[in-house]
């Protein structure tokens, strides 16, 4: 009996930071450890007041560059160590084969699928194709050609679907039925891709080792990289924040926590565009619970966009909207910087180490031009800012080579 | 009679390896150790023929991302370089002051002149404000006003001048004229800077060792760091090639390589701004020595711009279009291909492992759409190119810190 039920349930893995750790552990050959970056300019901006009448924390910022990790974006973390507990037999996803049934055929037949029009759909792809596993990939019919591109080179088989979650969903449901032994490997919602985002928190804590963070900031979207991050310092003391643009209702991470409450549905246009969909069940049930998250701060469109301007000016490399979310509301929210100044002054300090994840860098340079164009909003050198432009570097910190 | 001597010649330091190495003790405290960057799939782009009748070379590139030095730009190696020599007494520029007449005094009121539109003029303000050294830079009054305000965010004074290279040294001269003991460092005809810039090469073997280059190719506009490489690695077997624009003439350096005599005039525009210079005299005297230079490529603007939008697009970096020259020789000079493809064949090997230097990331981001836009040449996923973006990944290496 304990046999069967063995092979009909999924393995059961806790969110723990242990489990974080664990992932790390397996997944550590197949990922990028990504490179640390700091930038005495991007610091001296952030500790500047952003007006005469406010006052500024004093805040260095470590940047975890996961728009370098394979496919450009943190996301295949997530999707290997998925995969690497499928092959091994020791998935925790619905329906996927346990030690008992599991069969190498299984997965070299049947595969994976999932549906998104973002990240994880390569990321997905990708990691498949390594592992040799094939992968079906349901993507809304008006996604970019240069993302259906990139999804299919590679290797994986896109199927389009209507743009709507429903019309997306019934399409899935349709080639599963069609596709005994299909498992499908959500987007964040699902223990084993929880538990992959929260590896880089992990490799950040080490890179930046000795120095204990005070904190770490990272986009919220469907929050399995918030919710990993939260596992991952959890009982460390570095306390961890969420980042979400304030457009159109897509700060429902912020606005469910204020309500106790998950928000359900999210339809935002938002330029960051890889957080536009609602925190899942299973990472909220973790940024929910007391002491994981410390809080979720809000930005605006103009200042998403400076921030992205900003890190592509001075940092010198490639993030996407979506990535620029944690220094926009380092920059900008006076909430926080308030909590910082006043949490540096109790704690008699001089200032603070803020790690920020630069979520992704997949950005279409087509359109590269609007969003990076001199607006209103533009950053002016010297613009209430003090002295600032004194060095445009970038310090590289413990950067370990992934073969 | 031999102290006079002393105090009015300026300080010999010869044009070697030997001197490069000690170039690079001398300013390692101060410089950022610069990232190597690998991409799988850059790799396989410059691994795949570019029509069906070619052949393609194997090709491993390894990136010296100078866009993350100081400034952004390889620049601030020579210019720190040249002002430690003239802060200790031991510079080989024409006026300084050396052993016996040193004062500090000197430095902090009469400080250093340069004329620069680009990253020099960023480099020579920042390096100068770091030791307390005063600096005026003759800037054409057509500058754009991102980079006047750039130099003068690094606390330099900026005088105007017309554009052409005769009125920008009327204008130094008068300057020089007006203020007795100040020091010329000029952009890259000095042998202080030479060896300067000469110190990425130190680095580059450094960092990819044990594995020996089997060459590295870099632009070539003033040839200060193209010389430079060529010192640092004379007798180490790594062979150095120059990347220059073909655009209006900007090829002086390959066209005076062949023709035996140093090209004195440019006149370009080309998009590769930080090489619309003729090679100078002293790097000249390096780079066209037998042994030294194995050969220049020069290459089409649409061949710059798409070699710098695969750049950002692959490698999630900002690099300006002059830096993306030796990405593109590789890509698309036939001649070096061929090359290549022939060299690794008479070895029996079975690849070469190319070091490509990314001189600055000083781009105008203003301008940027229009430099990425899609263009005729664009770049299609598998035009051509057999299995590409099979991952868009990117290995750091060996990237140690400065603090």
């Amino acid at each position: 009996m304990s046999q069967l039920m063995d092979s009909e349930s999924p393995v059961k893995r806790s969110l723990t930071r242990d489990s974080v750790l664990a992932a790390h552990t397996l997944i550590k050959p197949h990922i990028h450890q990504t490179p640390v970056l700091t930038n005495k300019t991007l610091d001296r901006i952030c500790s500047t007041p952003r007006a005469p009448n406010k006052l500024a924390p004093k805040i260095n910022l470590y940047l975890k560059c996961e728009n370098f990790q394979k496919v450009g974006a943190f996301k295949y973390r997530g999707a290997v160590h998925a995969l690497l507990h499928l092959q091994n037999g020791t998935s925790s996803l619905p329906g996927a084969p346990t030690n008992q049934t599991h069969s190498p055929t299984i997965l070299t037949q049947s595969g994976v699928i999932t549906h998104s029009s973002g990240n994880h759909a390569q990321a997905l792809a990708l990691a498949a194709h390594t592992f040799g596993i094939p992968a079906t990939i349901v993507m809304p019919h008006i996604s970019t050609p240069a993302k259906i591109a990139a999804t299919k080179g590679y290797g994986a088989r896109v199927i389009f679907s209507g743009s709507t979650a429903t019309e997306r969903e019934s399409v899935v449901a349709q080639l599963m039925s069609e596709k005994p032994g299909v498992v499908l490997v959500p987007p964040y919602d699902a223990v084993d891709i929880i538990l992959g985002q929260g590896t880089m928190g992990i490799e950040l804590a080490e890179q930046t080792a000795p120095r204990k963070l005070d904190a770490v900031i990272a986009p919220v979207g469907g929050g399995g990289m918030l919710s990993g991050l939260a596992l991952a310092f959890s009982g460390t003391g570095t306390r961890v924040f969420g980042a979400e643009p304030s457009f159109q209702g897509a700060d429902d991470c912020k606005r469910g926590l204020e309500a106790g409450r998950r928000v359900e549905h999210v339809s935002s246009l938002t330029i960051a565009d890889g957080v536009r969909t609602p925190v899942g069940v299973l990472p909220w049930s973790v940024i929910s619970a007391p002491g994981m998250v410390r809080g979720v701060f809000a930005v605006g469109e103009e200042e998403i966009r400076m921030a992205m301007r900003l890190i592509w000016e001075r940092v010198k490399i490639v993030v996407e909207p979506t990535a620029a979310l944690g220094v926009a509301v380092v920059l900008f929210d006076e909430g926080f910087r308030e909590m910082v100044r006043v949490e540096v002054e109790r704690e008699g300090r001089d200032e603070w180490d803020v790690g920020v994840v630069l979520s992704g860098g997949n950005v279409d340079l087509d359109a590269a031009g609007a969003l990076l164009a001199r607006g209103v909003g533009q950053w002016e050198v010297g613009r209430g800012l003090g002295v600032v432009g004194v060095d445009g570097d970038c310090e590289p910190r413990v950067q370990d080579v992934a073969g």
